[in-house]
């Protein structure tokens, strides 16, 4: 099907648009009145995430509402573990929790992998072609999953943390088994996104929202290879990396065969620019708490970060939204960019 | 009194050494059993900062157990907001708690400030003279405190915090009320850092330790001009200021009228320098995870990167020594740097 609105893919793909396109990290989600309404008639997340009509209502609301130029799927990226056998329990208030963290090599040897792993997330793949129905061309669709060592954090650590020193404590006691289970959720997060693709995603992101606590070492050995081989087998569709916090590796991230790459909002866009190179169109990357100003500054602060990365560049956020985001700023935002027109 | 081993402030004043100098911050505290056994016999963390006579126990403590080449006086930064009149807990397994975060310019207005509040931290001066009294020259005694952001953040958050989001948003929101904020803690901390040289600090540390949550033009605006109201007031020791995370403001760190510059493990020695300029020590930054590994490695890692600095440096983590360290690697890590010497 013909999208109406294919601004956001030829920006990804590095064509030279009219405007820059706009969407926001956790746009589906509790900055939304109808969002709040649907998960309070619910059991918990977990039951909107495994339900694909529900997971598909949710993503489009956004679409509706505030009219982004693309829509993300709601899912979570621990399914993933989930598939490999880890269970987690998303508890309010807290976040994920796994009962039963790894923490032996044996428990590392003993998780499925692979496609047969990625098989079992039926309820995403239905989820995805759900949306791409109601969708109905409208805009694009966003497939995505969590960079392999952001995965493995929450299955060693047990569940969030501020310092994740459990997790790079593994690292650093047990490289070897780390590069076990790394490998294990690189493969079955390529099986993965390449499901979701078939089932129509339109572009693939990947996140790795913990990179930045990693050193520079530890990310060129831990992080980024796993990363590179998710990008080498996926070409079906552009792919997005967004390392949060990983600035110290952005000129390496630059060379890899991705499309776009996230910026979080402690980057200047010329430092992103230099580091990363001419090839890739930049996403981001407005601090998540300008949401909590005025009118009047979110649309400035929107027009000068649009100007400062001057083109080859998707308007986002640094960060996923804030759940507590007053609905109308979120609008003001929108808004600035979708009312922006490029100098000719 | 003049010290035996002044290793550490020739260093931090930029004198050509013979090996860096080399402490941990945090290094008095958990990682040693002698502080957990007094800990463990006292009410809770904050009777034992003040007491004076036990707080210069704890202080020395790891100069007689690792002898590193400073001490830390022991104590916490938020000492400041109680003596400004705002009360925190300590809850075991939590960290701090402010029962009344402020909410409103009224709190902020009726707050006490300037040298009447640092007047009152009568115990940190008493642990810094005992202290003094009981190294009795064998290694220089630091003293230090909060930058004002880091401070603003726990007093406006009410307590600890992944994101910062209600403090980020206080300064998006009320601007005017947290420059009048910051203003106070400014003028409060000058005071008591003044106070603590008086009863013998060699040199200050201002810790800004959620400066990296903050966007660039925010570090700008309410970061960095309190940090160089502070550099500019104190002259009569040396001053390191370390930013966590704020690897976007080195090159407007390099220009503070300060000695040291602190680097997190996420930088790179060449682009700290290179950021920083060639008139300061930079200090730092060993990942505090890395002593989780095997000795051979501490050992190897930690002589990289004295090279990779080359001179200039003191050595340190690049944070807090993470409680659960073991303790014979914290030694490899102080043997090390100890056995080292820079080539001729």
């Amino acid at each position: 099907m013909k999208l109406q609105n294919d601004l956001f893919l030829r920006a990804a793909k590095g064509e030279k648009t009219e405007r820059p396109p706009v969407w926001l990290m956790r746009q589906a989600g509790r900055i939304l009145p109808q969002y709040r309404a649907l998960r309070a008639s619910l059991s918990g997340f977990k039951e909107l995430v495994t339900s694909p009509a529900l997971a598909a209502e949710v993503t489009i609301q956004p679409i509706d509402e505030l009219g982004m130029d693309a829509a993300i799927i709601f899912s979570d990226i621990l399914v993933i573990p989930e598939a490999m056998g880890l269970d987690y329990e998303m508890i309010p208030g807290k976040g994920p929790v796994f009962p039963s963290p790894l923490t032996s090599s044996k428990a590392i040897l003993d998780l499925e992998f692979g496609s047969a792993a990625a098989a079992k997330l039926t309820y995403v793949y239905e989820a995805v072609q759900i949306t791409k129905k109601e969708l109905n061309g409208r805009v694009p669709l966003i497939g995505f999953c969590g960079a392999p060592w952001t995965i493995l954090s929450y299955m060693v650590e047990g569940g969030g943390s501020k310092t994740f020193s459990k997790a790079k404590k593994f690292l650093y006691q047990y490289p070897q088994d780390a590069h076990v289970l790394l490998q294990k959720i690189t493969d079955t997060s390529i099986f993965y996104l390449k499901n979701k693709i078939n089932a129509g995603v339109d572009l693939v992101q990947i996140f790795d929202s913990w990179a930045g606590i990693l050193s520079p070492a530890q990310f060129l050995e831990f992080g980024l290879p796993y990363i590179r081989q998710m990008c080498d087998a996926i070409h079906e569709v552009p792919i997005t990396v967004f390392a949060k916090g990983a600035w110290f590796g952005l000129d390496k991230m630059g060379k890899l065969d991705c499309d776009v790459i996230g910026v979080d909002w402690n980057t200047y866009p010329s430092i992103a620019r230099h580091l990363v190179g001419p090839d890739k169109v930049l996403q981001g990357n407005l601090d998540p708490c300008m949401l909590y100003s005025s009118p009047e500054k979110i649309q400035k602060a929107t027009l000068e970060m649009i100007e400062k990365f001057g083109g080859q560049h998707i308007v986002n956020l640094g960060h996923g939204v804030y759940p507590d985001t007053p609905l109308d700023n979120v609008r003001v935002f929108v808004d600035t960019v979708k009312n922006y027109a490029y100098p000719q």
